[in-house]
């Protein structure tokens, strides 16, 4: 048994005990996968946890279902990040047309496929999945008018995922959704992680002109309470209806998400809409 | 600086760094008080974190005002428990005539005055509270038709607390309400917890004939993510309206808690709705 953890705040600590299965080093960061006597598989990158097999649904369910539940017809989806395929595999739910899905560590992708199967279940073998090995903020830029969801399934702002919390980023993924599109993303702990939510919040709601944020939870996140944050050209998605109807229709079943637990989730407490009152655009700190 | 925390679950650990300003030992558990970077002045029991100066607000609000912001008039109220003072804090908020708040050990809250004295902000002196040391099972029992809400503020169900968790308990509060009256109970978690999480429900379910749970954040609970359990004998929480005229006119302003919050907080995902459809009523495991 080896101990691992993350750092949460001045004073506070998650520790894990579980089996080292993998330790890599790819050109872009640490890749560890542990086996853990209560989550499961679990991957972390650069020692912070990205997902486990036993929580992974908490997380892939709030990132994908809000926007894609929200609408009738999502015929072309990209994906930044992603790399465990877990999103890729809730895309799929949706009876997309296409999905790509950009990721910048190939090596990510092989780690998981072979060591968290479950998480991806196929998806990556599926004829409407593309698969592009890169940068996704430039991906993002050649894109114009072309998607009708996209979902950033990065890491947090240090290192190479900075960029996906930037005003630039955030205005050429406005250009390359359709009208009615609809952006997602990971946004933080709104308890520890403040400068990172108000930052995100800032920035996508100068090039959206606005943005809504929602909650949920993943355990083995820091602090658990996890926010992210969704921008769209058309209906926002705290007005959507339907949900119930098309969750059915796409023979959907999820442990955490329902039409119920979407509204829920956009009712934002008032320490959180303090948050977003006082947030403003800020350049992303150079990593 | 000296380490504390919890084991939430096989191989899964809470660690904080902090200074231990008081470790006492009462007729019924250690009490300590460190005094942390992040969460400010900390309470534990038998080394179990109970609140925190920061936190505490996210426990309490929920606790209390989901059933109080819900009625017109709240004449009389009960704790059971609560003895760093922050449920009557804010049961106080909501001009009650009288709160009784019964709490089996002194020592807690000598201890919470003396250095959490934030908590209950002079709650203690307000005329309209009323202290009694004793076993608040029993002080139920003695009682019929006569508080508008009992909230249950104590610990897990092991040791003293655990009849708090019985249906005889239950049942005995159930006779102490009024018509229209408001049961309440903290109930664990239900990521971490599902055995106590399912003795609670079965077993209000059994006395009250139904049980709405709610569902909150505590991020210095285990797991962070927090359930607690409604019964009344009147129109249910989740129907309520009117909270945010309620909580204007009583003048409360909340940080986590609003209208809009206290309806997505009944908003159950379907794994804990499984964890309540397969409760059964069960015996409390003897202490």
């Amino acid at each position: 048994m080896i101990e691992f953890g993350e750092r949460i705040a001045d004073g506070v600590f998650s520790r894990y005990e579980g089996e080292l299965l993998t330790s890599q080093r790819s050109d872009f960061q640490k890749i560890d996968v542990y086996e853990h006597p209560f989550f499961g598989r679990v991957l972390t990158l650069d020692d912070l946890i990205q997902t486990t097999t036993r929580d992974e649904f908490t997380y892939h369910e709030m990132l994908v279902h809000p926007a894609l539940a929200a609408r009738d017809r999502v015929e072309r989806v990209l994906i930044i990040g992603g790399g465990d395929g877990g999103t890729l595999r809730h895309v799929l739910m949706h009876a997309p047309r296409s999905v790509v899905m950009c990721e910048i560590d190939e090596a990510v992708i092989h780690l998981c496929r072979e060591l968290l199967p479950q998480l991806s279940d196929g998806a990556f073998e599926d004829p409407r999945a593309e698969l592009v090995i890169g940068d996704g903020a430039a991906f993002v830029a050649e894109h114009e008018d072309a998607f009708d969801a996209i979902i950033v399934d990065g890491s947090d702002p240090v290192g190479p995922a900075v960029v996906l919390f930037s005003e630039e980023f955030y205005s050429a993924c406005r250009r390359a959704l359709r009208d009615d599109g609809v952006f997602i993303s990971q946004t933080g702990s709104p308890i520890f992680q403040t400068d990172e939510f108000q930052m995100a919040y800032g920035n996508l709601t100068a090039s959206f002109g606005r943005c809504h944020p929602y909650l949920s939870f993943v355990p083995t996140y820091p602090g658990t309470l996890w926010s992210y944050m969704s921008a769209t050209k058309g209906e926002p998605l705290p007005d959507a209806t339907g949900i119930t109807a098309r969750l059915s229709s796409r023979e959907i079943t999820c442990k955490l998400y329902s039409e119920a637990v979407h509204h829920g989730a956009f009712a934002l407490p008032p320490f959180v809409k303090e948050l977003c009152e006082t947030a403003r655009p800020v350049p992303v700190p150079r990593g």
